[in-house]
């Protein structure tokens, strides 16, 4: 079938609105019409040509609320009609991740899902009878798109998609960091580095988990009046002190903070957001995406004296299991999901969606088909 | 009064044993006659010069087992001729360390623990009039030493000292770190990395959890023999492989280790301890102290994928209250200490004892007075 979406032709270049074919659903796969989708930075980060796994042309995006259109053989927990979030992470129920409660790194199909191909090996996408990569098993910048069934989170109806596809990543990353990685306690000190959808949902998480403080850390004062919003109790611009923004949390907090967490990919704020934890029991966590070939680095002695350093993916959260819930939290009012939407655009205008991201002048962007 | 003792006048010296003078007890203070000591590769450490905190001269030595001779005025918990274990890391029971029960690190009197004095800011050690520097709050290579009564653990009186007295550093370090830091479940997988005191006691640690596999490595397959005695499942030389010690593990695990200790204090084989972990739920914890100015490093992608950094400090063992509990384990069969020491020597020889733990020729020494 034909289809409406935006290629990647190559890194650097803005996206190509254009007409694709896509192919339909095979075994255990699921053709989707995309409904709305979310445009984060790890979209940009791929398309940037920084990320070691892009490859190109790809059909991007990774935040999708969408429905099904038809199932492929073999699929037995999806009908024609669901409203159903697409997962870069699947959740096959299978493997000894899923089995286990300590992670939500379902592996069953990571070879082909980081490098662009379904899990049969092949593509759904192409033009002109060119194939046209696959983007974290997901590839909502498009009209139509094709995931396996153990990738996709079955959410009640009602939700509106062009909300809730945003908890295809970044929401609920930060969210489930705090509640599922760190396990932030009630009355507990949080420091959140970057103010971005994920750094925004932190802050939401910590107000879940009931955090005694939380303190916003970012360079675009810009950003605090929605902090604030959400739940922060400070807001500090490195750019007003003179002094390393660790010393400025520790010397705040009386020797530093409880958790922190690392929402940019920045590893020298990777490094800041350890050592400005707590000696004893501090806990940071890593969430942002680093640059290929970047290293974190401290003195061990930082992690000798009781600091513990700890990174997520999408939160730690098991998609079919626990998304559907994070839509439910959404539903009734504890998820704030709407004042992250500050742009509503249509496909056409996808690029725009990047510059404001760029601009810092958007926190998410939802483009609607 | 006067007492023999072993004085490291400069660094890379050999020590000088000779009398000085040991002051009487002050407020809230202890003297003890040490009746036996350990040598642990921290005192080495210290002597090297590498120690950026190291000063001289000083009295080394922090694995001791001693009987109190006389107290000072407000001490209130011990009297003489009780036996006791001195610490490193005191327990005041007051600070907010003592009130948490995530850490150890009671840091009532930190500021002078760490620079070689008394709490009050003096000295009680010297020689012809000349001040000698305290070291770690214990300076056990001394007949009679002078210790706050807030670092001292009140012990078993019918333990032998010349056994328990290792249970002030090392023993209960590998210990703790499995148990209280790491909290090895039953049935996981564990590598320790390095095969000295630490490490060893680390497998004794294990066992205790009752790990299902226990992974030894060592560069000196001398080591290997106690490491199965005392529970190692597995033995590793990485001078055996041509690969990398981490994919050795790896491979030998299908995949990584669920728990790993690094136990030499190498910032590289930190990072192989790490990156042998399982990707989803490995935790690395570094006990081994790493030489000044050296750096941890990795891709932050380890952690984002699910494993976690810590470190620990006397295995995150709360002195006063716990370490009683460890003599008892000892007295009832549960820790073994008897295997690990290698040689007993008297104080005109505890240079061969630095001799002989730099050859690797034993585990640990015990100098009795």
């Amino acid at each position: 079938m034909k289809a409406r979406a935006a290629v990647a032709w190559a890194p650097k270049q803005a996206l190509d609105v254009t007409e694709i074919d896509v192919e339909g659903p095979r075994e255990g796969e699921v053709l989707l019409r995309v409904v709305a989708t979310g445009v984060c930075h790890t979209d940009a980060f791929t398309l940037s040509g920084d990320d070691p796994e892009g490859v190109f042309p790809c059909v991007l995006g990774h935040e999708g609320g969408c429905i099904v259109e038809e199932v492929g053989p073999g699929v037995k927990t999806l009908k024609p009609g669901d409203h159903v979030i697409p997962l870069y992470i699947p959740e096959c129920g299978h493997c000894e991740y899923c089995a286990s409660t300590k992670t939500n790194l379902c592996q069953s199909i990571a070879s082909t899902v980081w490098t662009g191909y379904m899990p049969d090996g092949t593509r759904r996408f192409s033009k002109n009878g060119s194939p046209i990569y696959h983007y974290m098993g997901c590839s909502t910048f498009s009209e139509y798109t094709v995931v396996p069934e153990i990738a996709l989170a079955k959410i009640n109806p009602a939700a509106p998609l062009d909300k809730v596809c945003l908890l295809g990543c970044g929401i609920t990353t930060g969210i489930g960091a705090v509640l599922n990685t760190a396990k932030v306690e009630p009355g507990s000190t949080v420091a959140v580095f970057g103010l971005g959808g994920i750094g925004l949902s932190v802050i939401q998480g910590a107000v879940m988990a009931k955090a005694g403080r939380i303190i916003a850390v970012d360079m675009n004062p810009a950003k605090f009046e929605m902090a604030r919003a959400l739940g922060a109790t400070d807001c500090v611009n490195p750019r007003d002190h003179s002094v390393s923004v660790k010393e400025v949390l520790v010397e705040m907090t009386n020797g530093g903070v409880d958790y922190s967490f690392e929402c940019i990919g920045n590893v020298e704020v990777m490094r800041e957001a350890l050592e400005c934890t707590h000696m004893g029991w501090g806990v940071s966590t890593i969430i942002g995406v680093a640059g290929a070939g970047k290293e974190i680095h401290t003195r061990p002695f930082q992690l000798v004296t009781g600091r513990t350093w700890k990174g997520t993916a999408f939160g730690g959260v098991k998609g079919r299991t626990q998304l559907p819930g994070y839509v439910e939290n959404y539903m009734n009012g504890t998820i704030k999901i709407d004042p992250m939407v500050t742009h509503v655009l249509g496909l056409e205008d996808i690029n725009k969606a990047f510059d404001l991201m760029h601009e810092g002048k958007s926190i998410r962007s939802v483009i609607v088909f």
